[in-house]
């Protein structure tokens, strides 16, 4: 079981920066994403997009704003869970909380910060007959680790940017390509989908289109899959395949966390505008999954938000200390790696 | 008399974001700020120092913290009041507040957003007699344009990194600089301080310790000084000068702002935590001069203060437009330049 002091549900801006002010306050944090890397939406729906209202950054790629989170937070070595939903909630006797995963991993913390965004990013499925018993063995609807289909031939389906650039990416890896697409046209960054043309045209990617995947076959992992052509024809064609990938875009649902017994308007977990605190004593919301009067769904929202959550915590954690907040100009910064940063100091030095 | 949507008093981190907030919303924004620049604290007492806290920055200076914000809100085209301070306020019979700065500069605006820090930082004088006499005829306590003292005689007091910096910097620009300071050692970085060292072994800074000034001479300008080395002898020695700037170090004071009829709690103002609007209606206070349940005095939270009471500005200027949130990174940004920045479109694309 991962013990640490606060729980952060949601690996996005606002709970990776709720690790550096934890941090500050010497709260060890634990994070858990259905994703497979931190980053929330930055990360997997658009890294290469600039966002213009984060201050201090006339334009940061969202990628980039991740990156900056994640070696901001470094010094407090947050732990992570990916690729795992948070799915259920237990408080215990001591008055903590047990949260358990989709794949059983258990996590307890006397805190909880749900900082879940729109919701947990559930991808949208092709409606295959046999498909639930192809997952994980041989159909994936996110590619967690690319190494994965090194040497495998793979079939990728979809029209936007992640059927695009996965493409090209595997490209080097897999020893077949294929992406199959129901249009001839492509939706996508210019560069990608001039890549992809390149690749077809070099016969380094099978491009199959306008075409759909009819039937998936195979006794206990896939074997083959058979495509139409979309045409008067109606053309069939038999691939052996090892791997099936369709990526037709995921779609953010707030999931099991709706039936932790929070109180929920529109979608969103009710919180006081006091510490963002929910109806649970001990269990926190902050950023996107949050509301509250005037509430604005922007990523320098969830940070303050993050912060004020923290001093609550901290709080409730230990009833009788007393913080004293320190400007991080004054008192710098220290690691639980043991790594320090700080102000240079003024010297008092004679002048002769 | 200056007319604009939001009149923001205050020009530090908070203030400036707000006018990229407000931009958005295409609202124009001036500004108020009793120091000669703009950024607050951050350009005026600790430019050089780091932040560690700001979200996405593991480190930034202060300096440049202010020269990302006038980068990021340039588009929107703030006017700037600087070097007064705010002093008096009116309801007008239109709704509208008039606010007069303490050398007469009218301005006029639907919306107040006092962004006022920890007040408008006033210098500490020194206590000699005469010396309101000379007050801009021979004696400053900031430097707003060091040109002023081309080839002039200049006597600096202090001992910090304020009557350091300035001796170096006039160096170059006076006929003559003169550092006066009550000790031998002087406080600041190390840099600074062996740097004035150099200057003095090259005879560029005429330094005089222990010593202070300790009467001013002249009819309508200031003609000298009186310096006493502080020592058994207590030598006394007259300095020729055009100019006396004792830099003692600024004292925040929230001070005519105090009168403005608002609801005060130990020296900030109280404001609702739906949209840090004051008592009176129109008038908000965001950043480091507000206070409610759970206020941090952080940057990053007036970053928060200031998107949530610009929604409420937009409100009370256009009672019957519905304002409809769009991400820049969707929707991008149209400066009142003209200029526009937007993320890169999606094509749509064949592929043969």
């Amino acid at each position: 079981m991962i013990k640490t002091d606060i729980l952060i549900i949601g690996a996005g801006p606002t709970g990776l920066f709720a690790v550096f002010e934890a941090g500050l306050l010497k709260l060890k944090c634990h994070l858990i994403d259905a994703l497979p890397q931190a980053g929330g939406q930055c990360s997997e729906i658009y890294p290469k997009k600039p966002i213009y209202d984060i201050p201090g950054f006339p334009e940061v790629l969202a990628g980039e704003l991740v990156d900056n989170l994640m070696e901001q937070i470094k010094p407090f070595q947050p732990g992570f869970t990916l690729g795992e939903r948070a799915e259920t909630i237990k408080k215990l006797d001591d008055g903590s909380f047990l949260v358990t995963t989709n794949k059983g991993t258990e996590h307890n913390a006397p805190i909880v910060a749900i900082a879940g965004g729109l919701g947990s990013f559930e991808p949208r499925k092709p409606l295959l007959e046999n498909i639930s018993k192809f997952e994980d063995n041989g159909v994936a609807y996110m590619i967690k680790d690319p190494e994965v289909y090194r040497n495998k031939k793979v079939v990728i389906a979809g029209g936007g940017d992640s059927a695009l650039d996965w493409s090209i990416f595997l490209a080097n890896i897999a020893s077949q390509v294929t992406l199959v697409h129901r249009r001839n046209e492509f939706r996508g960054a210019l560069d990608s989908v001039e890549k992809v043309q390149e690749l077809k045209n070099q016969g380094k990617i099978n491009l199959i289109t306008p075409a759909e995947i009819i039937s998936l076959n195979g006794d206990d992992t896939l074997e083959s899959v058979l495509v139409r052509k979309i045409s008067n024809a109606n053309e069939e064609i038999l691939l052996e395949v090892d791997d099936f990938i369709p990526l037709f875009g995921l779609s953010p649902k707030l999931g099991p966390i709706g039936d932790w017994g929070l109180e929920i308007e529109k979608n969103a977990i009710k919180v006081n505008t006091f510490d963002y605190q929910t109806n649970i004593p001990g269990i926190f919301a902050i950023g996107d999954v949050n509301t509250y009067p005037g509430k604005l769904k922007l990523i320098l929202c969830g940070f303050h938000e993050a912060t004020l959550m923290c001093q609550s915590a901290f709080q409730i954690i230990f009833p009788d200390k007393k913080y004293v907040m320190k400007y991080t100009t004054v008192g710098g910064v220290s690691g639980f790696d043991g790594s320090t940063k700080e102000a240079p100091k003024a010297v008092v030095k004679a002048i002769e």
